[in-house]
């Protein structure tokens, strides 16, 4: 826990994922003082202690997780307003914040939190997630908040055509101008990965390897682009255990050449995609890092260029909203953000 | 356990893969007298007993499946030839059988049987596998059989363009022509539903449904070909979700959609594949006749026709295998397979 707090804050900001939970605290110029990651997703939150739970002052999770986040940094500043963004907005989260309708103009999103009151203290605004209903219905939580840190970190405020790719579980590929998103992709690559890696005769073969092996992950992603891509995915996957058979891929490579097969297949459908619809956009990289550069290579080879790299995009995010709804002044706004520090 | 043997056999046929074992009982025309269904897979043998183990004599988990699968039939006519096919072949099977390259001309297999001994009693012949090594490399062990008996039980043995589908955990398209494999491809769509359903979020909304939903399924179908479906299988597989967060996909009809999607790109990939080679071949499946119903919906789907369906190819493929190999005389090989009876 943090003791003493130095620098006065303006804001609270959380993360709240169906794995984790990501606290931060921000300044009037949106520079970031203290961060804290706490193992509270939505589904895996702690457990109030049964003889609480018996009385009607018990705490829930939420609350209980709420608590460990930032319950000392109000305590210290009791009037912070705080903004929440993720899960916790969803049918299982701590008050359901609705899906706002793509197309839709950004700053519109800071005007629509929703508020979860809590009995004489602080409330908490939840951001609204993003629908798409044309075509494939497609949703998002959390990553609306991202997309709206990148946009308002860039200059000009994003006025230009851009596309923002957001590597994950369920990746993300966000078409933005001129502050509205009109159109957004998943794909479920990252937990096709896991799934195929952990539930099907492929795994079997893989062994673990000391270091990743880029060869093996570029040979991968270069597959979808093959004449032998053509067949798709749900086919080429299995060469992943064929070139085992035939002595052409080490068990130690195959888990990284299959990460490269998956995520080849998603970029060249983007790819294709983005040059149906005419000009490149810009693209813009956010996420884990390692992750970020394994698309990178993607993204070259399907000749989209080198993306930029977005950084500290959902605490960025969660100021500009919590500035747009008017939580904080906008002061100081346009001030870049600092690196972070950990504490427990 | 049969008693009596009314009719004199001519061979011996076991299909023997990694989860199940069929055992044939065949006339001298090729006719099934008998047919066993144990479960004793090639990873999930009978146990040796803990005191036999101890001794020379003890058999192995191969001779006691072989055993209850047809020891009573050898010691009626202990003269019989004995042939088999399918993962009893691979390195973690009885007795390894090579793979043969393709192109392939079939009556060539017969010749290359590999060949357990058996200590003074009935040796074991081993169909050996495909491999193809031109492009991504891929393998079959089984199918290759099967595609026999569907090439030799055609009018004028296979004379004609063919592509042979072979739904299943792996699915196999086989490419043959003039009784000679000249390509094949897999697509692993049958262990990627399974995978997705048991071990991703997809998984989490689906519920038990009474009777399938071949709506659904249609419905899934069509996505590969419609705008959405350019994304590939990595994104539209995501609107199994969000069709159910919008309420316009049952719990109960997710399970379904999804096996559509799957086998809806699967087969637009194929299609597409077959049209930039020109001319569409005849198309024959072969397979669990409820998948067969759900290809056939989804070839129709993707313009290609209403294939005939073969029965029986896996018997029908040892026999002619037999035959070509010279274990069994080729007296009445023309004659249709007659229908099965079950034996415990």
């Amino acid at each position: 826990m943090t003791t003493g707090l130095p620098a006065r804050a303006a804001l609270i900001a959380l993360d709240w994922g169906t794995s984790s939970l990501r606290a931060y605290r921000l300044d009037g110029a949106g520079r970031t003082l203290d961060t804290r990651h706490l193992p509270w997703g939505i589904m895996r939150l702690p457990q109030p202690l049964q003889e609480g739970a018996a009385t009607a002052n018990a705490l829930s999770g939420f609350e209980l997780a709420f608590e460990q986040a930032c319950g000392d940094w109000l305590r210290a500043e009791p009037n912070l307003p705080v903004i929440a963004c993720g899960m916790v907005g969803s049918a299982q989260g701590w008050q359901e914040a609705a899906y706002l309708d793509v197309p839709v103009d950004l700053p519109r999103i800071g005007t629509l939190l929703t508020r979860v009151e809590r009995a004489g203290a602080t409330p908490v605004h939840i951001v609204p997630g993003l629908i798409q209903r044309h075509g494939l219905p497609n949703v998002m939580r959390g990553e609306e908040t991202q997309v709206f840190g990148v946009l308002f970190d860039q200059p000009g405020g994003g006025a230009d055509d851009v596309l923002i790719g957001l590597p994950g579980t369920h990746s993300k590929w966000v078409n933005a101008r001129r502050g509205r998103v009109t159109h957004f992709d998943t794909f479920m690559t990252g937990e096709v990965y896991a799934a195929l890696r952990g539930h099907t005769i492929l795994g079997r073969t893989m062994t673990e390897a000391p270091a990743p092996d880029m060869a093996a992950f570029e040979r991968g992603v270069k597959v979808a682009g093959a004449p032998a891509g053509r067949a798709g995915v749900l086919s080429t996957i299995f060469s992943t255990r064929a070139l085992g058979l035939t002595g052409e891929l080490a068990g130690g490579a195959q888990a990284d050449y299959l990460s490269g097969l998956l995520i080849g297949h998603e970029v060249a459908a983007l790819a294709d995609m983005l040059r149906q619809q005419g000009e490149l956009p810009r693209i813009v990289l956010c996420g884990d890092d390692t992750l970020c550069q394994r698309y990178l290579v993607a993204l070259h080879h399907y000749g989209l260029g080198t993306p930029e790299q977005a950084r500290n995009a959902t605490e960025r995010g969660l100021w500009h909203l919590a500035v747009s709804a008017g939580l904080v002044p906008a002061a100081a706004e346009s001030s870049p953000p600092i690196s972070t520090k950990e504490t427990p």
